[in-house]
């Protein structure tokens, strides 16, 4: 038997996974059965089978190569000094989710694909489980970042580098969000959008709502 | 043949709403048929279909109530000089999403649903066009504030309003997709790290991306 080189393996590997995403993007994936899959990649059963053994596996897989992505994003950012401001790396981090193009799908495919996993987490438990530590993980990442823009003089000292690091994922969220539904994001704008907010002072804390 | 109040018609509007939001943020749009909201509401068909005869004018009304619910909120703010500034008004936009509770539901089931309808615009071409007509109506209105802003000193000229309004907007939408996901959004302290980020300062605007 023939030996195949590992090359041959990622190339196979991505062919599967570009397949699935395209189709859990165009039908959703309750809509998608192994078998759509099968046919999107051009690949036999046994083919897809050796890699990823259930829509699960392959969702899992497209979370995770996300993930290792944006994680690369901030890798990077850690390194500078001073550390990029919100504006630039929200813009680094959405220009890896709007590049994701996936050959034969739409360019707003990969942001779809994302508000699906979301509404799946609803009933995958798994998958629930997965994202809330992908999202721990950025929320540890991002407090880092603030604590870097504490010791530049960036951020006053009485507002927690946690709670600030939410709402920072939440603007890469809402983007995201805007992408699938919309499909019209662009990174200056939302950089020029984020300078604005930067840029408006902290206010008194208000009394509490209501 | 007795006349019926509009007060009964209203509460009846409402019992067959609560149920649907019920279902649809437990089991998904999809896994979830008319059948399954007569029960949830204790309704019989009759009683139902007089209301709404599919799931998609279901999905609809919950969608507008929705909207008109935040646009009170806008209204308000626009009534008051100077205007609340984002981290108050995120805080009252979240407030109204968090506080709609559904008896018998998990709390986070309302941005759970929020998610499902965005995730369903997928394929419901009907509902993408009045999501899309929603979130203009809220650019709108947005924009009008950060003009308001500007007139009271805290947004630079040169910022667009209209860039700055998508911003604000996916800070809501990722707010949205924190409580959807781990049901764990405090307002206090998504204003806290509006703050945080509103007190960073404009940064000279960055080389491209890339």
């Amino acid at each position: 038997m023939a030996r195949v080189s590992q090359e041959h393996l990622d190339a196979r590997r991505r062919q599967i996974l570009d397949g699935a995403t395209r189709c859990f993007a165009r039908n959703g994936f309750h809509a998608t059965s192994m078998q759509d899959v099968l046919a999107e990649a051009g690949l036999s059963a046994g083919a897809v089978y050796r890699y990823f053994r259930s829509k699960d596996e392959l969702i899992a897989a497209i979370a995770e190569e996300t993930f290792t992505r944006i994680r690369g994003a901030f890798a990077q950012a850690a390194g500078e000094n001073p550390p990029p401001t919100p504006d630039v790396l929200i813009g680094r981090v959405m220009t890896i989710v709007l590049e994701r193009r996936i050959a034969g799908a739409e360019q707003q495919a990969f942001a779809r694909l994302i508000i699906q996993v979301w509404a799946e987490t609803l009933r995958d438990e798994a998958l629930a489980k997965a994202l809330a530590q992908g999202f721990d993980g950025m929320r540890e990442i991002w407090a880092g970042l603030v604590d870097a823009y504490r010791a530049n003089g960036l951020v006053p000292a009485d507002v927690s580098s946690e709670h600030m690091a939410r709402t920072l994922i939440a603007a890469v969220q809402g983007f995201i969000a805007q992408q699938a539904l919309f499909g019209d994001v662009e990174i200056d704008v939302l950089q020029e959008g984020l300078r604005g907010l930067m840029s408006m002072g902290a206010p008194a804390p208000p009394p509490p709502v209501r």
